[in-house]
């Protein structure tokens, strides 16, 4: 079975009738929604990017999606991760530029699993991923300043296809990828988030008990907790 | 003299020809503007809303006029303030929702001005004004839920004049008003910034060395700093 499929199928353990789910964003996260669409649970969904929106309108289940104004918990979060440390503690999370409501479900959500494929556990992160991070437009080059004379590295302004400029997030900010000298943690995800203009980092840590990797591989599952 | 032309004279000492200087929001800062189209210095302004941008353009400043991408420092930053500590370490801003350009311009510039009348100063902030936090659109109901929980008092979604429904920023994102149970300090600061879907608080704390309070009375000026 295709490693991503097998991990969205074990993560459908974590879903019961009558609960309200977050629906993370990119193509591992497609699997799930597929997956909801045939087994159809009685359960909320609340989207985190207008892609998986319509991916999961387009399957079938517009019936279903809420916004967060329209619910009153997240029983549990889905959601898929570019890097995730080995240890499960911290995930670099972004490259589809759906971030910032990704954290604002996968923070609030009761239990959060993620769900990725074996490529994407890594002894350190970031590996291969830049960390992306979220800029109110006005500030996008104090921040990269910021970033760069204070932290290490190199930050640059995502551009895409599409259109022309920089990429422009559903929020309507700006993404700069950054690419640190060093490894990132909490504390680096605290650092960021505290610079004025950021909305917020790709640098998804300390879930602590609420958080279940679920990592699909060629023979089956395994679950980092 | 008004009080608040008093410390927009004396604010004008900080300024000298050679100078990018950040321009603040709020009717104080109308008064610096109207000094800056007399006296005419050779400055680069960057403002910090609309608001302060059109009115220094009907000035006769607009060729003076740039954004942070076209400079490659702030100076100096001149702005007004809701309510100022009297130690002059922690403020309150944002009553007119330009608090997240307004940090980004005070929190970048080498020296940081505080232009107010006598009566801002009080001895515990807030005294009489809410604490505005911005939050992304999609997150609102989950970031007051959440000051409200963990951190004791009301938030309330902002509502103003001239459209229905909520306050939209200069950045596409909405205001709460938060009116907390407890002194706030940079702590608080912290704290809220660390919640996903925050953008900023109007809470400006710890500017250390760099920050003079002017403060204008009914007989002159006095300094905080």
């Amino acid at each position: 079975m295709d490693p991503r499929m097998a991990a969205a199928k074990r993560a459908m353990d974590y879903i019961a009738d009558g609960m309200v789910v977050g629906l993370g964003s990119g193509t591992t996260m497609y699997r799930f929604v597929d997956l909801l669409s045939h087994v159809r649970p009685r359960v909320l969904l609340v989207p985190t990017s207008v892609d998986i929106e319509q991916y999961a309108a387009r399957r079938g289940l517009a019936d279903l999606i809420r916004y967060p104004w329209q619910v009153d918990r997240i029983d549990v979060a889905v959601d898929g991760a570019d890097e995730v440390r080995s240890d499960g503690r911290v995930l670099i999370k972004g490259g589809g530029a759906a971030l910032v409501r990704e954290k604002i479900v996968d923070y609030w959500s009761r239990r959060f699993v993620v769900i990725v494929d074996e490529s994407k556990v890594v002894d350190r992160v970031p590996t291969n991923s830049p960390v992306p991070v979220e800029v109110v437009p006005y500030a996008w080059p104090v921040v990269a300043h910021e970033i760069e004379s204070e932290m290490c590295g190199e930050a640059s302004l995502r551009r895409g296809t599409g259109k022309l400029g920089p990429v422009v997030t559903d929020n309507g900010n700006y993404i700069l990828d950054w690419r640190p000298c060093n490894e990132v943690d909490d504390n680096t995800e605290r650092a960021i988030k505290g610079i004025p203009g950021v909305v917020d980092s790709g640098i998804f840590a300390n879930y602590g008990g609420r958080i279940t990797v679920v990592v699909g591989t060629g023979g089956g599952v395994y679950l980092i907790e």
